[in-house]
């Protein structure tokens, strides 16, 4: 068998001749991609004993090492079993201008469940479409997605198993899983294909290659790469302009009018405050030591207007909270790090492990306000953001997340008069500066962002709730309250 | 005995009214924090039951949660584990401005280890010496660390505990183990009393704090934390500025020598080598993989003149490497997130798995190189990086990681050829900039810092191999051949 095909393989000299050229290639597209603004993610997957791993290592032998990081996904350690699946892979992105190779990729860990009941193929289902959202999300962002498919038909797969096993260098690397894989073969090819049709995207199409002749495999992967990366590099060679801010008019009108319909004129007396703080607060500590126990992680997420009194009532929550399992995130200018990754990449980062708390201070949310806003991002990106983020949070719920999120609401005379307080009391003035200015007199359109985003990111498995903020004491209590009420109801599913 | 002692405790309202002073304090002290070339990390630890949870979330309620991270290092993860004890340290380093609180410290981690037998005690001191050494570090570079000890007598302990166990709301945080712990009192004591001497640092000295009275505990822990954070920050208010580059003589004038007595003229046929090169990457690849069973792994550090060849010498010794299992590090500026920290931190994030590999290409030592010469590190800042960074190798080490470390040496006239060639040859241009021309007419300085390397760098556990590498071919097969040999004699220890 091994014979018979063999004749019709490309000559060693066939070979080395183009292989020349093709490595010249490869280098050049390196220099290209180091001042391209986005990375190169190569994804290299097939059937047992396509030659996966040989191929991953030739493409390293021929490109620069020092651009490429190299990535396989065995089991998950405990620290990615805690977070949600997608998690393992948000942390091996590579940065702009570098060349990520999947071996694997992350189709392999869904084809490794080996669904079987109706029950194992409504997840499987679930984790393909994750895995497509994952890649529109990448794509939508600039990022170049290379996805190869080796193929081998059954008795190329055996005759290839023979092969291995006959030289003594080799025969290590056929085990007894592999002869089950192989006699399993016509199962396993379907299951493939279905993970190929739900993950075929516009942006990153499979490649299938006949994976029979090493050495035509291993040119035909390459020169998909290139191919791919040319066309790629015409279209994005420079980072995108900034945008020219535009005031648009609300998408979803909705949003605005709940937002205008909050009464803000709620009050609360101090004697009043302080006895059902107390109260709500030991109900609230003994709920989220019940959330870890429970191994139930939570994640807050705190928006609201300039001096709405976000800080404050981060520090009345995390009053009910061990701080040894939890933490605050403080969103202010992406570092430079995070400004080379998808703009989700730096939230993904601090997701909290099993049982514990994250409190993100402002968040991803600035997409769709200030990003929109001030022009950071473009008309099509802050558009696309609503359904992103609705994804992000998908994907933290489905996991046992429990995401609760606020946006803070004072009136625009409410804000004049703290930022007057701030301005005129010395132990707060570090927190006033011009661009809170700046952004105040922006007020009716962030008012419009802001009715966008409660109307296209409200959702059933991560509401938003609105909070008056006018008086510190009701809001803080509001949020005490409603934090309990959301996890208990959380914990009873 | 709970009751005798509370009769002495501070009354509610005195501790208020210090309280609020205090929490001001702490506040002010953030905002100053914030634009400090500094991070603050807070140590409290203790004897069971002295409040150390309680003390981290009473601060944490003090302090503003936006600037502050809390750690708690609970049994290590599987990443942890495979890794030098110090890495999970190391990654929850906060960066300059903000405070990180450490329940228990790093230090609860040795004295969980519960040493009993001689060799025990052998490796609690070398756990010891670790911690000292990680505190001197830190400290070095400007790092505030506070340390507070919460002390209990026997008395105290056993009357703390029962006042717990009395509390319904507390009960549950008395177990078997904590009874365990007071009736072992005696030993315990000494063994702490033992890790706080060796851990007792000029740079970071422990406080003993009576923690009979949790609301003078209290006080008193923040108070510590506010007097060494002002007198710290008296000192440090601003980063230093850069230092005058200074042509110092060789400190040790033997590396230099051992570099110029270098013979350069070795050379090698190209048909000689390629035989000898493809016989030795295949030893080198079945003693890599023999490595990676034994779940060793190996550093590689690549340093040399501009244009030695490093990138060529990299890439021939992945070619014997799965890829899959390794990771190239080109060290180039650092980024941001890398600038906030000590400079070793950027190498300690990449140290590997077990039985993964990793390739420096430039290293750590670019702190005793280029930031020596060109004045980005001060006097005292390079000049004890020799030890510090024979510290970091010995870590690595230790836990079981082969680190080879090459010197590719050129002579000048050899780099001067190269350099020519690269802007001769047009796909060789982005190779060469007006840097490499600039550094070269410094060669002489470049040499003696090299020397002073060599020798002061040059240990038992991690040995300086030179390379002589006006031959590419000669250069390239020494590395593969001695890699072998290096990985063959680690494994047979």
């Amino acid at each position: 068998m091994a014979k018979a095909d063999s004749e019709q393989r490309m000559s060693k000299k066939a070979y080395e001749a183009r292989v020349a050229d093709v490595r010249a290639a490869l280098v050049h597209m390196q220099v290209q991609l180091k001042n391209a603004p986005f990375p190169v993610l190569m994804v290299v997957a097939g059937v047992d004993a396509s030659g996966k791993g040989d191929v991953v290592n030739v493409l390293n032998a021929w490109l620069d090492p020092r651009g490429v990081e190299t990535f396989a996904f065995h089991e998950p350690t405990d620290e990615e079993r805690e977070r949600p699946p997608m998690w393992r892979f948000w942390r091996c992105l590579p940065p702009h201008g570098r060349l990520g190779i999947y071996a694997g990729g992350w189709h392999t860990e869904a084809l490794r469940e080996d669904p079987r009941s109706p029950r194992d193929f409504a997840e499987f289902d679930t984790a393909l479409r994750r895995i497509a959202r994952f890649e529109d999300q990448l794509t939508a962002d600039g990022v170049l997605i290379v996805k190869v498919w080796l193929h081998l038909s059954k008795d190329g797969q055996r005759a290839r198993l023979h092969e291995l096993e006959d030289d003594e260098r080799t025969a290590w690397r056929v085990t007894a899983d592999d002869w089950k894989s192989h006699r399993d073969y016509d199962r396993l090819a379907k299951l493939a294909d279905t993970m190929r049709r739900a993950t075929q995207r516009p942006g990153a199409p499979w490649l299938v290659i006949d994976a029979s002749d090493p050495r035509a495999r291993n040119l035909a992967v390459a020169e998909r790469l290139l191919a791919r990366f040319n066309a790629h590099y015409r279209t994005h060679q420079t980072l995108a302009a900034r945008a020219k801010p535009r005031r648009t008019a609300p998408l979803r009108a909705a949003g605005l009018r709940r937002l205008l319909a909050l009464p803000l004129d709620q009050s609360l007396a101090q004697g009043d405050y302080e006895e059902k703080r107390d109260k709500w607060l030991g109900k609230l500590n003994r709920i989220v030591r019940a959330a870890a126990v429970a191994r139930r992680s939570i994640v807050w997420v705190f928006e609201g207007w300039d001096a709405a009194g976000k800080g404050g009532a981060i520090r009345r929550l995390t009053d009910a909270i061990d701080a040894r399992d939890s933490r605050v995130i403080p969103v202010a200018k992406p570092t430079d790090e995070e400004k080379a990754h998808h703009y989700l990449w730096r939230f993904w980062r601090h997701v909290p492990r099993a049982g514990m708390t994250t409190i993100y201070d402002r968040s991803w949310y600035g997409r769709v306000l200030v990003e929109r806003l001030e022009g950071f991002a473009r008309d099509q990106e802050w558009r696309r953001a609503f359904s992103e983020i609705n994804e992000f949070e998908r994907e933290l719920v489905e996991h046992g997340v429990i995401v609760i999120k606020y946006w803070l609401h004072i009136s625009k005379e409410e804000q004049l008069r703290r930022f007057r307080n701030r301005e005129e009391t010395e132990y707060k003035q570090h927190k006033i500066n011009a661009e809170d200015w700046r952004n105040r007199r922006k007020w009716s359109a962030y008012e419009t962002a802001v009715g966008d985003m409660l109307a296209l990111t409200q959702t059933r498995f991560a509401p938003w709730h609105l909070i008056p903020a006018n008086n510190k004491r009701f809001a803080r209590l509001e949020i005490i309250k409603s934090s309990y009420k959301q996890i208990e109801a959380a914990l009873a599913k």
